[in-house]
């Protein structure tokens, strides 16, 4: 591309919000190569199934390596004829009438539009999807780096946004990085089935190239890079949405762990907190914010109505819709740029997080041992019986967080006046035991082991069979 | 803006389905601008509300109007910082310390970046929505005259895709012009409620400009040639978003008539053509693609799942949000742009059709005046009894289908075998009446009529009262 | 309805998450009822414009007055002929041949399946927001009690859910009045031009009707209780869609505070709870779930996904759509029985609201003065100079949140350090008036005032002028 | 459920427009025994794993055999406290206080709300895919058997909604069922991945059940024929979206198929038509509605607006969410029940479908030879030269549609006319090959073959490797 536009194509908010907005991504540049590269591997491909000289592939290829498209004139005559082909033939045919006339009539032979612009996709989304994924391997390490080292370093796990009961930070990081390797296990089996050239010529029967057709489409494929599957898929996109669903599906698990590391990250919570990165408000030195959170929340707030309008666009009429392949091709390239900034950003907050677990112990002391209840009506039980232990508890607690004592000292109080010094001892052991954090988060650290093991095995999981 | 990027923020594919895309809208070059526009404008107001020295509002002013923003720095700064305003006023800063560094206490003063970026967005927006508004207009302008001209022309009601009964041509297009005109008349209704100058500091109390700040407001708002609103919306954004929801009910509209005009567009149907272009495709010269509705489609398909993002968004927490805010601007551009380029595709459409009266009633003779059931069963009901002449109606009108004959020719001959001589010169004319088109449309004719009424009327429709 | 299922038309899980969900909305029984209402409004509408004999029509009203629809056969019918108004009229029909056969031509003359369903739909709108105005109203209310009471509480405002500078909470609660107020007044004005009679007969001309189509129309809204718009909305929907997309806004209005109320419920920050209801969990007797917020959350997340159905739907074919117009009708009313539900857990969170000024006070305390960091700075400096109190403003606030000291109490003690006992009275006193909770909260409790007032004023506020 | 609410959970509309709407799915009596073969199952599986007495497991399975939930006390109870589990407990603790007081402590054991509700819910999922299944197995049966009698039976293909090329009706039809199998095949192989029982007690760490947690779950998945993914999934719900993703990918799917079937349904293309059924419309005769593409239009139209709503609700705060797990299971069922109509609908439409074949032909001919432009050109280029041959039937293309005359028949004469009489036979040969339908058609069926072979071989398609 030569008129001088290196043409970002994300906004300036959206690159604003991209940590990894200079990793480039769909844009313009590599979309008019792409279509070029299509245009040369067809030709390429045809001739090494005899259907077109050898020569005039040669003279194609050249073209194609020699040629500029330039975006004005490719924009102008899109809009002019509604084909977005049009602007990517005409050039090479203009420099083929001048070099090589005799190859003119092998020039985008068989083919059309579509064909071009969706390998041309194809290729565009599996650079996507690569750094997708070394941002998700990355953020999927540094998970499991945090849970193994806090496999068993209590936190107060939380339902409905209140204190419930103890699990381990490890836990919480373990389940997180197991479901984005679903995710990531899922995009590399999809991605072969999805990212396909596509070879269909006017109307999806290949019917120019006869039975070489699927010669070609896989000489192209393997020009490329990419799969055949053996079939147009001009109007039947199920392959290609099954990729962005789960890329959407992936950003779903990430908008969890955004939304669970900004509320950690709060000032009255402070069990976590980003990486410190100078001052950015004279006038609130005091503030720590989540930036890396925030960056991940807004660029995945975009995907679910982003995969609503895929979705929607796959009622394509007949052997070419009027629009909705259109529509899917410009809401394609920001659904891609949006999960890859929101995995960069987690992957760059992951990597820089910083864990205060005296914070997280102290938010649990602050419950004053109340989330231990059960544990400490189970333990009192054998000395004073089910039900009165139950109702003690019960009581007590209300009382411990009124008053800002711990449950423990309230219940050793209340059995030693209703059972004498004698059981002093024995309560006071059974009471240590019920409210030992440790003890508390062995469940967590064990489910966390069990998650950890899983994902260190170099296979993945054994296969459920299908229904 | 200096950096050689003139920006082109839609990206290839965008670009080459709008046929206005050269109207510039959202451009990072006017939105860089909006920002300086807003800190010079805040100094001059406040120098007016004799809250900050006049010299040091004026030396602002001046160092905005000469500073060059540059894309790269300012994007690096708010993606370290996840504020968009550090790139606004370090520059602006760096030049005011070398020319006036008495002003520098003064500059954002008071404010946030989330002033400055909404202000922006409201001056990037009333643009928009002026370039919107031109092109529904145009399209209203054009609905209109082909409502008056074919008022009365003849034309297949279709219900479920299948004929129903007559109607004009010109009711479809007045139907289409009244909501439109709804549509704009709503929009210039909300527009000043929705477009007002951002001013909340902080966290949205003013509380820096005490309580000047009204005053201030109203000066900034009268510079930028924008609404105050008198007090800040920093997470209050039904205003904003009511505005936008208009644009997308708007935009529904728009999609109806394109779905429309499409479906009248096949070379089955072809009662409806754009104005030529240029061969588009040399393989299948017959085609006469209906290309600004495909333009149209497409660029309506993306507003329902962007309006969805846009109103998932406003859930903003507290006095600034954690992502939701951002991801609110980063949708707000494209929602815009998708707008006005269909309304532009539309207007283009509707300034160029072929209307093509004679297939009009041809495809409407295709039904072998079948349509005109009811009206024959009226019209042979005083002849030859109700339930005889809705029986014969009945069997007669499968008939006429299967045979490609008139219905009233079948009638005539069942009323000559079954009434005699006598009575044919009666069937005759009370058939001719029933089957004649002229008297079919006469109620659509009439509809359109008062439509294009209450459309030319200078003042708006009458108002009823609110509930 | 004689078939004995009372019809809850919510899914039992819908039913569980909504606290008014007695309020019967858009259930079958009402339904049923309005297409009575409307065949029997319609007859009568008919006679009074001689169209049809008076007593045919009293004769249809007897039948509709009588005949039980019953679900089943409805909706049987409905299945196999793809049309919703066979159920309905049938079982007059049948009543009618029995009683008054004469009357058998006037049933349903002159209208449409569509024109029916709309109607009824209208009707049954106008109930459901009669409802939801109720609970809006009702939360109003609560939140400007709430406003008036703490219009200069001092309350921790946040920006990216970190602590940020002094508001009030009877601001917070003034600017939820006042977007909400905004919702409300925007939907009393949009409903009487959105609750329209539909009547367009089959393909939206009136063409059986003629010249009296609108004398009819206004009979029939006047006999409903609904509007009369003078023409067909068959398939030109904004109206209907304007009057849902309010409902959309508002409802994002309401997720903001749920969201809001639900952080501030946190145990960490426990400023406000809800009104205790028993217990709940009997493992975590501590857990104090903010349930009203839970619903009004799980009641307006659906909202944008329905209302993106909704707009998608607008692009209905021609005189009547083959699938668009079914999928607005059912997305209709779990879209409004959702935003119903919302307001209603809303109007109960605030009247049961515990409000715990003493937690918000010392929410802010535990920031140490470091959020009057702007104001000490300016105290200070015209006792230490602006450069070197700003420094030390810097410094020493990081120094106050690590030690957990006061920052007045650093300050005064640089002072003293730097500038000796002199200026001690002087500091004291200035860093007094720059750390006062009342000083900073005085800006909110002006703008809570202001819109306080707004939301008093028994007019609506000026009126801008439309573009 | 005794109440006498056998409670059709769908809405009288959803019903009227689903033709199976008879297959109970999601209906509140399933789910309420869903539940209650929760609480049963899991004391079973606990005192098969010796967690709890064998004796108080048998007590437990009977009083959930015999308990009756009853609807209404059960939402009031979910309402009050927020937890839907409490209606469900609280019946069961009644009946044991009574029949076996000695098994309340194991009642609910270990486990909590959000168990017995995702497990149940998986139970109804599992009916609801079985459902279909069923619905997508027989659609994709008749279109194999179309695929097969139509293979070579020629069709205009449509490209932009204009007519393009010949392809065959066999092909569109194989087209269609391969992309449906991929998704049939997908949804088998996540199923049990998905329908996985949820135990994860309240917190997610199955703390009370410790090590046997495990054993428990298996137990537990066995009884209830779901599997065990050995790990809670309360908050991390990617693989239970992954599935609900496959459905929306198939019902784009089938909106495709919907939307062909109802253009070529249209009266003036009328290549298909759905199998008769008695009159709808008295008015107009002659209307023979696509209702089973309606309702399969109407049925997929809200599966991309409710999948944003499934997708946005992801973000499931810490261990439980406040809002968006509910809202999850609020639109999980309205979810399936639409993909389930749509799949009964389109499968309904396709074992009546009436293929015109007649009129496939009759719609290629009324282009008269202008799409075998391309062939033409080719054939005569031996005879005429290249260019010359291109320019004429360019020319004449335009005059035949123009003229209403063969394309061959103008280029015969212009053969004729300036290459003489001794050319009229090699003419006349090549132009009657060249316009041979059976030749166009041909690349057509051998793709539809290749796709049928696909289909019909045993095992899936051969198995590309992962990236």
């Amino acid at each position: 591309m030569s008129d001088g536009t290196v043409a970002m194509p994300a906004s300036l908010i959206d690159d604003s919000l991209n940590p990894a907005g200079d990793v480039a991504l769909f844009t313009d540049a590599q979309w008019l190569d792409a279509l070029l590269r299509f245009e040369a591997g067809l030709a390429r491909a045809q001739a090494a199934s005899g259907l077109i000289p050898a020569a005039a592939a040669a003279a194609i290829a050249r073209a194609c390596a020699a040629v500029q498209l330039e975006r004005t004139p490719f924009v102008e005559r899109a809009r002019r004829t509604g084909a977005l082909g049009v602007g990517l033939v005409d050039p090479i045919k203009d420099r083929l009438s001048h070099q090589a006339p005799e190859a003119l009539p092998y020039l985008h032979w068989g083919t059309t539009t579509q064909d071009a612009v969706d390998t041309a996709h194809a290729l565009l989304t599996q650079t996507a999807l690569a750094a997708l994924l070394r941002e998700l391997d990355g953020l999927n390490a540094a998970l499991r780096t945090m849970a193994r080292a806090h496999a068993a370093t209590p936190i107060m796990a939380r339902s409905l946004l209140q204190p419930a009961q103890i699990t381990s930070f490890g836990l919480k990081c373990a389940q997180s990085a197991a479901a984005l390797r679903r995710s990531t296990d899922q995009l590399r089996h999809l991605a072969p089935r999805a990212l396909c050239v596509q070879l269909g010529g006017a109307v999806g029967n290949r019917a120019a190239m006869g039975r070489q057709a699927n010669e070609v489409e896989q000489a192209l494929a393997a020009e490329l890079g990419l799969s055949a599957c053996g079939h147009s898929w001009h109007t039947q996109r199920d392959a290609w949405m099954r990729l962005a669903m789960e890329v959407a599906v992936c950003t779903g698990s990430m908008a969890k762990l955004a939304r669970d590391w900004s509320l950690m990250s709060q000032f009255e919570v402070a069990e976590l907190a980003e990486a410190p990165r100078g001052r950015t408000s004279s006038a609130m030195p005091h503030k720590r914010n989540p930036v890396h959170c925030m960056q991940a929340i807004a660029q995945t707030h975009p995907i679910p109505g982003l995969a609503a309008t895929l979705l929607a666009s796959m009622a394509q009429a007949h052997e070419r819709a009027l629009g909705e392949w259109q529509a899917e091709l410009s809401a394609w390239a920001p659904f891609w740029r949006h999960a890859h900034a929101a995995a960069a950003a987690l992957r760059l907050a992951a990597e820089g997080l910083q864990v205060d677990t005296a914070r997280m112990q102290a938010n649990i002391d602050a419950l004053q041992e109340v989330v231990y209840s059960e544990a400490c009506a189970h333990a009192l039980a054998p000395l004073a019986g089910r039900e009165a232990a139950q109702q003690a508890v019960e009581r007590l607690a209300a009382q411990a967080l009124a008053q800002g004592l711990p449950l423990s000292h309230l219940l050793q109080r209340w059995m030693d006046d209703t059972h004498g010094a004698e059981y002093t001892p024995l309560a006071q052991q059974a009471l240590a035991v019920a409210t030992d954090p440790r003890r508390a988060v062995q469940a967590s650290a064990d489910n966390c082991a069990v998650l950890l093991d899983g994902l260190d095995s170099a296979t993945p999981e054994q296969e459920p069979e299908d229904v």
